[in-house]
């Protein structure tokens, strides 16, 4: 089983070292990050560099593929080579998967029309514009297509595919061994729960849908 | 404000990233990876590449110090030059933290002598051998001494941090611009709380502590 995790300039880390961290766990598996070119490609703020090991043309079929989201995902939504890539990966993948705006890309690339999917709470609207049903779920599953929301719920992602993949069992072994049992300190962490006002602010600097 | 995370071959990537992605966020702060040498530096499982931007003698005194564990942290432990400089670090830092196995490099440098602290919750008896007192908490603050439990509980910690540090409200922000509302799909995250064969056959296996 092979497993691709695409990069490009300016993606967010966490949305694909969250489900990196989980899948490069599922039992004989090889978990691959892949760029339009091998090399460092940078993150949204600038200061943290993943590798590219291969080209999106070395890895034709992967079984699984990831996308992650971040401020460069606008750049890449008219980029025919990786939508184009995308499409062709996902004929014969066996899983297609996003994590925050990484849904955009699948769905510019037509995957995800007339499908439940979900992305970062502040693109639902702009998820819909590109054809897709808009669900307010942490993660979405449709068919073979599995969406998460923003960023960090690319770990939930991760386990629920886990547990597809390599059953019940192995996931609660990847999640003692993460020792994913979240604490955060505050409830902050979605738009029905933060105070208003900051929900509101985010809104209304939405870089996702310029006002 | 400058925020250090350290690097050395075969840590944990979720490890790093998860505090990194949260603590990047603090309003006017550097965050830069740094380790022995710049360059790219391999994680455990060989499959993901993070870049070390400046060398630790590059970064003399950050304010805030982020030790990762992983496989790799057992080769470090005897690894003075970089024992002396979380030493040195921490002489000026207003925080010195960790995630994970990450606690025992910083209870080999001797910091963590009489303190309260965690770790990875297969590293806790070991942590205790270093001289600190180990705590069953998933982040543990010790004066500016916060350490984490393992791998995904640096989402926590780096959300804790960033309250200490930009206050309350900012720390809400960022936990709702990153949708940090998780929601795993099984509840196996801790040894209390998984299935208790899963706990038994990780103990037996424990590489902190060969049987």
């Amino acid at each position: 089983m092979q497993i691709a995790i695409v990069l490009f300039d300016r993606f967010t880390a966490l949305d694909a070292v969250g489900p990196y961290e989980i899948l490069s766990r599922v039992p004989d598996a090889e978990t691959v990050f892949v760029a339009e070119r091998t090399g460092p490609v940078r993150n949204d703020s600038g200061s943290l560099v993943l590798t590219a090991d291969r080209t999106l043309a070395d890895v034709p079929s992967p079984d699984v593929v990831v996308v992650p989201g971040g401020p460069g995902q606008e750049a890449q939504m008219d980029n025919e080579d990786l939508l184009d890539w995308l499409r062709s990966a996902d004929a014969t993948s066996t899983w297609t998967t996003s994590v925050c705006s990484g849904s955009l890309l699948l769905a510019a690339a037509g995957l995800l029309t007339g499908r439940r999917a979900t992305s970062h709470w502040l693109a639902l609207e702009l998820l819909k514009r590109f054809g897709a049903e808009p669900a307010g779920e942490r993660v979405v599953t449709d068919g073979k297509y599995v969406t998460a929301a923003g960023v960090s719920s690319g770990l939930d992602m991760g386990l629920t595919l886990v547990g597809r993949i390599a059953g019940d069992e192995h996931a609660q072994a990847v999640q003692l061994l993460l020792e994913y049992d979240p604490q955060p300190p505050y409830d902050a962490g979605s738009p029905q729960k933060a105070p208003a006002h900051l929900v509101e602010e985010f809104r209304t600097r939405n870089r996702f849908i310029p006002t």
